[in-house]
């Protein structure tokens, strides 16, 4: 089957996985983008969103795998925008323009309904109202035998974690001290929910890439 | 002036700087000393507590250079050992054993008064009952023109940093979970008290050594 997968999600030092007070000017939450200061500047960041070029290394490496594939994501409602409540109309398109990165199905959840919504390039957006199961069953349909991204936020991925529905957890290590924001552990006792930490490695503007998996049974 | 400085403490993926439930066979907390996997194999460590030998490489080095340069160190009192309450005799020396690995004087924070106690090797721990304004007062008068290094325990080191009073903070990110325990940063916002971080390294058996200073002013 397959597997469920958090991949080249950034954390602070301190263990925030954004910051604090996320709106439409600061959809990483203030001083959120320094969590990412390791990203921007790959090849693989650069040629999706930037100019191209950009850097090789570790770090480039790993964001490229966080790529390889992957048939569907699923999204919290906030990583796919800034409206909250009642969807007002349809004109909030997500943050990424006309053609996002994703290129396959991308289920984003909400607790209000709203039709799909088809992007250049093999996106297309579909809000799942049922809850993260079934928004799960639904990726892993559309994923066939690739695996599915789950791209955050935070509240989304603990959710996930806490529900032991996450089977792989790549986090990069950002070293920056971010101070408040939406702590990505707080509260979540890992090891009891069956995670380990199998790998590490040295990243390049990354402080490290570390690889948690569940144990089986 | 000499510098208070936290060097080569240990934290969990998670965060924790201790397991659960210390006490005399858990010096270190439930699952704290999976924390110190990255030391105990180093050379620095092996020479001061095991039959020599030991790995060399980044590890080493910087636990190595956590001793260099020190006049005096502070420890909280569970570092010292598990006793609570008032002293009930003096037969309680330590962990260590006769020659303690610090072989300079050991300003140890506790609310409740002892004569100093000499031991082989150059340390002689003194109890300190006037707080850790007093203690860093009488460690760095104790260390000349050296550094002060503050050895934990979480709490210990929770209290200084609130007091914005360490000017260094290297901590050593260990590729574990512990889920539970004592956590080092948690609801301290580092960021606001003036902390960055300056440098990061790779470890070797450790995920990343980070070091956090204090901007001046």
């Amino acid at each position: 089957m397959s597997r469920l997968r958090v991949l080249a999600f950034s954390i602070s030092l301190d263990g925030f996985g954004a910051g604090p007070g996320q709106d439409l000017e600061h959809p990483l939450g203030v001083g959120g983008p320094e969590l990412f200061e390791w990203l921007f500047p790959t090849r693989t960041f650069q040629e999706m969103h930037g100019s191209g070029g950009g850097e090789t290394g570790v770090d480039d490496e790993v964001a490229a795998r966080g790529f390889e594939n992957i048939g569907a994501w699923i999204l919290g409602r906030n990583m796919f925008g800034p409206v909250r409540g009642p969807w007002p109309d349809e004109s909030w398109r997500g943050w990424w323009g006309e053609e996002p990165p994703y290129h396959v199905p991308v289920f984003v959840l909400t607790r209000h309904p709203r039709a799909p919504l088809a992007m250049k390039g093999g996106t297309v957006f579909h809000f799942v109202t049922e809850g993260i199961e079934a928004a799960l069953a639904r990726a892993r349909a559309a994923a066939g035998d690739r695996d599915v991204r789950l791209g955050g936020g935070v509240a989304t991925i603990r959710q996930y974690l806490q529900a032991r529905l996450v089977d792989e957890l790549h986090l990069a290590i950002s070293p920056v001290l971010l101070g408040q924001g939406e702590h990505l552990l707080g509260g979540l006792d890992l090891r009891a929910l069956g995670y380990a930490c199998t790998r590490h490695i040295a990243g390049s503007r990354a402080a490290a890439h570390v690889f948690l998996e569940k144990r089986q049974g």
